[in-house]
């Protein structure tokens, strides 16, 4: 977000459900450059309502930025990005609106055709779903909207250099976005986990199996009585967020973790975060309905 | 350096001996916010004059910044930095003026108390003269700055957040400089690297021992016909950096490489530089000569 040239009264568009390490960066632009900072309602659209419309609407004048998530960390609502992109695209405002998109819970779970999408920046992390080391991760910047995203980290490897080693520019390709000496077996990591994935099956595949599994234990929890799940229709990915009546989040998330059921607690909407990937099984969705209907039933006591 | 809450016209002061790493960063920053920025010519102090007294020279009422290495990487100068240090924070200008050290030629060689340097923020890498993995290094921040330095990537790790999990601002130590999910084992390879050195001698005795080794290196080159050092005086620490006359730096460089005699050409100054670390053994250096010897001689042809 650093790298756009910042004036005084640009806006910027985010959505009431980006995670808080976007938002305090934004917080801190907001401070340091006088830049307009608004928040759209999207959760509003998680059971109805056009999430395109809703972003559109809140568009201004003089928005440069569009910062949103592929799929919704919260509530892991998964966004049309083709037509949100191309909404921002086609708004006739004082600048081309940019579309930076946090795809952190959108790599490695959805197939992906980044010059389909037409987002301008879409980064990721590589240790959520694909499982990589921890500590790397990638930015796409579209060709078109390269100049528009100058580096903030400069070093030896993206800048060019005069006879005299004086820095003259950046590299004319994304390269300008590298910095300099890098924990470098971190990227040969993050490619074998990447290719692990890819001998399990096609993206298209594997989104299926998470979304098949996902469902299942959509359908599971809906039937439990005392606990009611964000979504009313099945979830799009692999998020699946759920509220349970009458219990403390924080313990339940705890107790099941002693069973070695691995979710977490979301402050906003407050509620519990399951995780299904490609390779969960049945059965592990099966032990999560079973250890939380003895809880509501309190027979664990 | 983006931390510092910059406005048009305020001053940034750098030598002429920075990394063209430094050098693209700051001409990035000079670039968005409309700074200015200097250069003073430190090189002229290698072999005489004063740097406290020229940098001092160089501050302007609106200074707020001033960028050096504690260790030239270009001619392996030791700058004096307590008292450069002073001469900037008792300098009486519009602001308190900080100073930015780039201690990547200086951390693991010099026995160093941070506090006594009393320099503001001290940032230095891991795999130089620690030896330690890539990727990884540290930023001293001195408390009294802190303020003055706000994160510039933010992340979960260093904000506070409400009951909603809202951003409300920093942790209130350096973690407010940590970001989020880190390659955490690289931490430990460089915690462990330094244990290693530590156990090689205390610091002062290391640093006796790398003097020592580059001094021997030195006059051994000074005493070459056809090479002359930059430095007219032995050096302060394990950089040495010398010219060869009738010969191309870079092929020569590469014929060293091949005998396994690791040195880099430098642009500007135009020369070769050697390092020498406390574990350099004197038969490394009477090889590294006796190379350079025959290729003067052109015994190899």
């Amino acid at each position: 977000m650093w790298g756009m040239d910042w004036r005084a009264g640009d806006h910027l568009l985010l959505t009431d459900c980006e995670h808080h390490s976007i938002i305090a960066t934004v917080q801190e632009i907001q401070r340091r450059f006088g830049i307009a900072v608004s928040t759209c309602p999207l959760s509003k659209t998680l059971n109805g309502g056009n999430p395109v419309e809703m972003i559109a609407s809140h568009l201004q004048p003089n928005t440069r930025l569009v910062a949103l998530s592929h799929i919704l960390w919260n509530t892991g609502q998964v966004l049309p990005l083709a037509e949100v992109v191309a909404a921002c695209h086609t708004h006739s405002g004082h600048y081309p609106v940019r579309v930076l998109v946090d795809a952190a819970q959108s790599v490695g779970v959805l197939p992906l055709k980044l010059d389909e999408l037409q987002a301008d920046f879409y980064a990721f992390t590589g240790h959520k779903w694909w499982c990589g080391p921890e500590g790397v991760g990638g930015l796409y910047v579209r060709p078109e909207a390269r100049d528009d995203l100058h580096p903030t980290f400069a070093g030896w490897r993206g800048v060019t250099t005069d006879a005299t080693g004086h820095p003259t520019g950046w590299k004319p390709d994304g390269q300008r976005y590298e910095v300099a000496t890098s924990a470098f077996p971190l990227f040969t990591g993050l490619r074998e986990a990447i290719a692990l994935h890819h001998q399990a099956g096609t993206p298209q595949d594997r989104y299926q199996r998470t979304q098949s599994l996902s469902h299942y234990l959509w359908q599971q929890l809906v039937a439990l009585p005392g606990v009611s799940c964000l979504r009313t229709q099945p979830p799009e990915a692999g998020l699946v967020s759920f509220q349970v009546r009458g219990q403390s989040h924080p313990q339940l998330v705890q107790s099941l973790e002693k069973e070695n059921l691995l979710v977490r607690t979301i402050l906003n909407p407050n509620c519990i975060r399951a995780c299904v990937h490609y390779f969960t099984l049945e059965s592990e969705c099966d032990r999560l309905i079973e250890v939380i209907r003895q809880k509501l039933e309190g027979r664990e006591n």
